[in-house]
């Protein structure tokens, strides 16, 4: 299941970026689980890594590769997350880099390796190593679509978004995949997503615009609110663009950011979407808040709620799960009688009581919707902050309790 | 659904309380919903009241109350919360209350008032009222599992628990009940205990008492993480058993506390075992970690995780999510190196890895049990905490999917 319909978007290829994948029959003979993305020499590549403690350990060496090299080549494995196999992971990660890099004549520490899948598995390293040749053979700058569905693992749908922006005459290209269901929350939950765009930028500028960009998409979705060990998302930007490179914070610089922005939040919600079992988007905006970090706390207190999970997947405007979730966020000395609720455009708590003019009718006709807006203003200042969620549904249990089964 | 057998414990009497019910409808005319809870003059009352900003009117009320007067009598319905509900819930929370006291020739501010149920709806005033002298007629020292039974909202079975100490030669008794089966978490979730003792103790050390009894038992249980409006737990004191009076902290007041705590104990399990679609349940045991705080933010982080709660009920010794649920509980600086995961006896992850010596079966034969233990060793330090938890189930879905419809 997943919430409303989703046309694989066209991706436009970006210069200097190839995809190919193969069938390493990590889970199944029937579909590609292995992409090899290549990226042209002269390109730089930011990534974002998981929190987790107990990072993968794909994420450990890529850490450490991305800090050495020149990154020329991302290697990518679902069904595996390589993960929780101590030192024997991090050998396997180290070979499958040295394999790749031994087949295109490069050093091991310009690949990035990356892992999704079950935990605490030894990685079927012959399976990929032998798997190498047949993703190489097909790499192509038009690879975007297959390499999308080879990482998905318990996603029901690939995921892609793709733009072109007009920067002083010239086009530059954002294209992105991205992967993940399940384990969604804040620091990278069990996602991946590869970005790549021909812009010729600063590498410490492009740094910043993915940290940005994650930060106001992946960090602000949840399903589960389990944060997994193997995410990262990666930005690489190729500069083979005739656009004029950007090199300081201007409004070229601001341009991209937010065309980058806009790719990240169409992946971000594509992923919420695909939600394990999600047949509902929530939508959480807190505003009138007294800090960010407030705000954020009540909009993830509510999207995390297993109530307010349930009673959206039935469809049942349960304000007061709502209400019992902002009550319990820990904001200090918070004066309820500011309180506002919202459903969409439905006011339905004012001032901290159910408002006069609320018929249960009209909360309902919000609920029966794809997306259900939760708007929460606190009146206590002007912050604000959002976050998107999903319903808990039977097949979430369902999808969950069957996974290694 | 529940997990394991629970014969309603047989209840001492408590000399000096008295417990009555009757049906006032609320929910429905089958059932009692309604208890007084009459106490003798000169007794001590203590209370824990949530800590949700959104806090009831009845918890409005009796904050303000049991600091005003020496309570008589409690009173409790079960089907309305009366939450939610503004400057109305809070004249109707006092209306209860004076017609109370009205009834039996005492003060309003006499009377603490509770109410558990849905949130948001008005209080059904008169219906209350109309019923309250069927309950006064039924006042009895054995009434307890009446009350326990009228308290009860969506769970499946009355809790109870009663101990008879010999302090000095002389019987103190310890009774007490509980209900709570969803909105469980830390700091008083949706879950209502009332604890009644015929031991003379000083009323600071009362307060002392059962806020450390709270503190060990109702506030190391989640069932879905949330907090809810209306939670407390009460404790009173008669002072009728012959046994010397408890005025200072002795080893008479260590027996006294140790009892009480044994009391907590027991009733939280009993909320735990009867979670929403429970059907197993989880003892969480982090150990070797830097303080307490550490080894309860680990702790907690495994009991709430949904990926956690699916496995269990699917009985798959997933000990990945576990893993990952360690790795994300906000730790700083963790050496994985260092941590080891046990599923009961079975050694799963040794020193940040699967252990040589484990096989998947051994896994599966704990988690084939109703009882999970599940034992995370942090190899930091000298602290220990625990965490009581439960499975999660379509049961929870279609409880908490349903529970307004």
């Amino acid at each position: 299941m997943a919430v409303g319909e989703y046309p694989f978007a066209k991706i436009h290829s970006v210069e200097g970026i190839k995809l190919g994948t193969a069938c390493a029959g990590i889970k199944s003979n029937d579909r590609d689980d292995l992409v090899v993305i290549e990226i042209s020499e002269g390109s730089s590549c930011s990534a974002v890594f998981t929190r987790n403690a107990f990072a993968a350990a794909p994420i450990t060496i890529g850490r450490r590769h991305i800090s050495q090299a020149n990154i020329r080549w991302l290697l990518i494995n679902s069904g595996n997350a390589n993960a929780g196999t101590g030192r024997q992971g991090i050998e396997d990660a180290i070979e499958c880099c040295r394999t790749l890099a031994g087949l295109r004549g490069g050093q091991s520490e310009q690949v990035l390796p990356f892992s999704t899948g079950v935990i605490g598995e030894a990685l079927p390293l012959s399976q990929i190593i032998d798997a190498l040749p047949n993703a190489l053979d097909s790499l192509s700058t038009a690879g975007w679509h297959h390499a999308a569905k080879a990482i998905m693992t318990t996603d029901t749908r690939p995921k892609s978004m793709s733009i072109a922006l007009d920067l002083n005459g010239q086009s530059v290209i954002i294209s992105g995949i991205a992967k993940g269901a399940g384990m969604i929350h804040p620091n990278m939950a069990t996602m991946l997503s590869f970005i790549a765009t021909d812009a010729k930028i600063n590498p410490d500028l492009l740094n910043q615009c993915i940290k940005a960009a994650v930060d106001r998409s992946f960090n602000r979705i949840t399903v589960d609110g389990d944060t997994s060990t193997n995410d990262a998302c990666v930005l690489i930007a190729t500069g083979r663009s005739n656009a004029p490179e950007i090199d300081q914070r201007d409004t070229i610089y601001d341009r991209f950011s937010k065309g980058l922005q806009t790719v990240c939040d169409h992946l971000a919600e594509a992923i919420i979407r695909d939600g394990e079992g999600a047949t509902k988007l929530m939508r959480v905006n807190v505003t009138e808040a007294a800090s960010d970090e407030e705000a954020h706390q009540v909009a993830i207190t509510i999207a995390q709620s297993p109530l307010v999970k349930t009673a959206l997947f039935a469809s049942d405007p349960n304000w007061g799960r709502i209400l019992a979730a902002v009550g319990r966020a820990g904001i200090n000395d918070l004066d309820v009688r500011r309180v506002n609720i919202s459903l969409g455009d439905v006011l339905i708590v004012k001032h901290g009581e159910r408002s006069q003019d609320y018929s249960e009718q009209e909360g309902q006709d919000v609920m029966a919707k794809d997306e259900v807006p939760i708007n929460i203003s606190l009146g206590r200042g002007q912050s604000s902050e959002f976050m998107l969620g999903c319903d808990l549904s039977y097949d979430y249990v369902r999808i969950n309790a069957e996974y290694r089964t």
